[in-house]
């Protein structure tokens, strides 16, 4: 019976030093040195190998790597496979602080300060109190909860909105297509960590927009194909969103002539919001595998019909 | 009996509708226009009017409309006279929210990513768990234990130094000029919170950072003076220092030419770090003529002889 690993191979040795110690009954392999195929009983990938049912026959958990599964192919895998999110701790503090950060910064106008500096420019801009910022997050899974938790504890205004209805202390919920106008209407800063379904493909669009008062500002950490890139063009042509921080962007890289790297108002960084961290990863998995062996739900499991 | 208040006038007159609505009875009064100087017992300043004791002879007590007093020449000030630092919750959320932002661009490398954004340049650094990052904050004021406990939320490795004692929850705290060199030691991004005084004039110099391990990161928010400009451009060319966040210089504003805007390791804003938030700061300055009125000790009392 053996795990295999298949994902950045230096991370890889990481989770194989901790499998040793805590499960060293489980054969670890890491991608492509996968031994017999018959005995892989476990897969926690990127971007799993194709056909793999042919290649795995006997495998009873496909993991994801990261916290996304929008880069599997459903209609590919063996049809009752099931899947499994990251859903570990490295993960969640790496995009609280992510958050945090792009939040402040379009809260404390940074991006303006840059443009400032660039043209040796002194002028200060009145700091408002962060209970008078209305944030809003996009998402409420882990991820998003844990957000919302951090930036409630910097005293900003924050609400969220989901698909199906959450309760988040603190934080004015909104749920479903009806209530998405009125949380858009009162958000300053929007945070769109959503996942990629066929939902969310382009769902940060013109109309969506237009409903956010004007000079708005957008942190978009969620997948790339999310985003109309040329709407935003347009709305930041138009100071209808004031700037914005993006992680995340379609194709990654971007090339480079795209005008996403030059522009005054897009700060840019290479989708390194948040990344798995080896120990705390394996750790979860560990526990994910226990908990499959006794038939217990596991953490982070996904629902492939909705697609996270 | 009048209260003057000579600082921002547009601020003044929020100042003057809480005291209108609070304190009826003592006329407000915003600078020039004092009415009889025989009847003025407090004044709220940023820079008090020269040759203080004789415009003011019946003055009771000198408030600083902002956090520090530094701008005060103590000597032209009547000897006897109380003066009062600026501590209220508006100063210090927006300090927190600074320092906080501060702290996680140079955690998670965001000045080196903006400069990576200039050459269309998509290269990920590794993501640390805040836990492996230490952080050390000069200045153990209320305005650094706010710093401190946020920061702490996020899970860094917390350190405090200051000239006296003192105790911080979950933050190893260092005294005196004995114990500065193992403070520094251990600190990978040194947050300046120190009062301006004739020990702190200079303290940031080649002699300190020499002391920070290699690649440090500096968040310099304390005064502009305290801060040598020539030794922080030597460290930074040296990678001694690999990115430094700058709220306050000297002079202020920076003439255009000096070197600091241009530097693509420097990120400079105009002393926006925090500012006194008119609606907050009055009630606090309510609060203390309370005090002072019954004898007790106002909250932010300077000790002259020690300048903060």
């Amino acid at each position: 019976m053996s795990f295999v690993y298949k994902s950045d191979p230096v991370r890889g040795r990481q989770w194989a030093e901790i499998f040793a110690r805590e499960a060293p009954a489980l054969a670890f392999r890491i991608w492509p040195d996968i031994g017999d195929p018959a005995q892989v009983r476990f897969l926690a990938a990127w971007e799993p190998p194709a056909r793999l049912g042919e290649l795995f026959p006997n495998l009873q958990v496909l993991f994801s790597s990261g916290a996304g599964v929008d880069q599997f192919d459903f209609a590919a895998l063996p049809p009752g496979l099931p899947v499994v999110r990251m859903v570990e701790p490295g993960i969640i503090g790496g995009m609280v602080e992510y958050v945090s950060w792009a939040v402040l910064a379009l809260h404390r106008d940074m991006l303006q300060y840059r443009r400032q500096q660039a043209q040796a420019q002194w002028k200060a801009a009145p700091v408002r109190p962060a209970g008078h910022c209305r944030v809003g997050v996009l998402g409420l899974g882990s991820l998003g909860r844990a957000a919302l938790a951090q930036l409630r504890s910097f005293g900003f205004d924050c609400a969220g909105w989901s698909r199906s209805r959450h309760q988040v202390d603190g934080v004015q919920c909104f749920a479903g297509a009806d209530e998405l106008p009125a949380f858009l209407a009162r958000t300053q800063i929007l945070v769109c960590l959503l996942p990629l379904t066929d939902e969310t493909r382009g769902f940060l669009d013109v109309a969506l927009f237009a409903q956010l008062p004007r000079g708005a500002g957008l942190v978009q950490v969620g997948r790339g194909p999310q985003l109309v890139q040329a709407d935003l063009l347009a709305a930041l042509a138009q100071g209808w969103i004031a700037d914005a921080v993006l992680d995340v962007t379609d194709p990654e890289p971007l090339p480079p002539d795209h005008p996403f790297w030059q522009h005054p108002n897009i700060w840019l960084t290479p989708h390194i919001a948040s990344m798995t961290q080896p120990d705390t990863a394996a750790r979860v998995v560990l526990d994910n595998l226990r908990r499959f062996e006794a038939g217990e739900e596991m953490v982070g499991r996904v629902d492939r019909a909705r697609g996270y």
